[in-house]
């Protein structure tokens, strides 16, 4: 087991079968020494974690949503170029956060996907991150997360 | 006529006069090997295409929109780089919808500009990409679309 | 004092401490010769600029928040770095900028980052741009700015 399976494993994170794209593109794209990832969905016993955030709510759920999104980042990656192992660093992650015109804890959301890259690969873990509101994401999703992953060469 | 102007004159498409910047800052930039292009906005008979999606409307004219999009990314790609010949692949696509919070579709939306790109380009035309519902977009846009392109040396 | 010292001087533009993240992420990434640079707030006096545009809405303060904006991407830049002579070529900022539905101009606000770019860069300053709406932004902002700078060999 690598360290990076075996931090998984600590986690009790089993990876999912990768998410089949909604639509006409491809989950990654590796070119120039980066992999690119499509935004991930958050999915929950197979359904997809719908709803926004307002003022006031409470963040758990969301931040569950973004956890949920890095996890399908992370199956992508390992679907992509086999193994966890030959990602050299987390470069960015793009996180967005349905909101209300009054929400304005979308860093804390992300910190569900963020906390957990950061315990999955460690100091490659830590990643530049922009955090922004969506009006509306797809699926009547809660949260979406894309990233870009420096890749060690084979 | 290359292979992908014989795709474009298949597909009936004419590339328009690329759109100049809104303001300033300029279509394209080319570094390390990637092509970061502008956000494009939907441009029919020199007019943008304007609005915002809203649950339960059509598509189409959201998925012409998008597709509109793209044709004017082809543009931008043809003149910073000489000729659409150049690119390696077609690494991401960031498309915005104009959504009101109850508009779940984007993902269909954005298919207007990633089937169009996989028809020009084939396989290397196959794309990571993000699609999420913004609040509103310049011009009162109904879609914008960004990419990132590789290229081939010269 | 290098060229780049010098702008800023003429530009009455002292960098300020760059503001820690927000939540578990870092101010920046280099990779494959790219600099990713995390979604910068617009700070005055040390507070964050909140609200959002609407229609008919003076622009003005929109400007001056994506100019602080890219102030702070500035610092970051310089922090990551060392020194803002490395930049090879400024290759993509990210503008959001907090909109309500009706609100048009949001390339005019995100010139406030770009024209401050071009003055401190000169050529190498000149980028392309994604300008869109968000619904809402972290803290209630009313920009954010994120980046992508080509960097020089040490």
């Amino acid at each position: 087991m690598t360290d990076i399976a075996a931090r998984l494993a600590e986690l009790h994170i089993t990876l999912p079968a990768p998410a089949a794209p909604v639509a006409s593109y491809v989950p990654a794209v590796l070119a120039g020494g980066l992999l690119h990832i499509s935004g991930q969905l958050p999915f929950e016993d197979g359904a997809v974690v719908t709803g926004r955030m307002e003022g006031g709510d409470d963040l758990t759920r969301g931040v569950r949503a973004a956890r949920a999104c890095a996890i399908m980042l992370l199956a992508q990656i390992e679907r992509a170029l086999g193994s966890l192992d030959r990602v050299e660093r987390l470069v960015k992650l793009g996180v967005f956060v349905a909101s209300a015109p009054d929400f304005a804890d979308q860093p804390k959301v992300a910190n569900g996907a963020s906390d957990l890259m950061e315990k999955v690969f460690g100091e490659a873990g830590r990643h530049a991150r922009s955090a922004v509101g969506a009006a509306a994401l797809p699926l009547g999703a809660l949260v979406e997360v894309d990233a870009i992953v420096a890749v060690r060469p084979d």
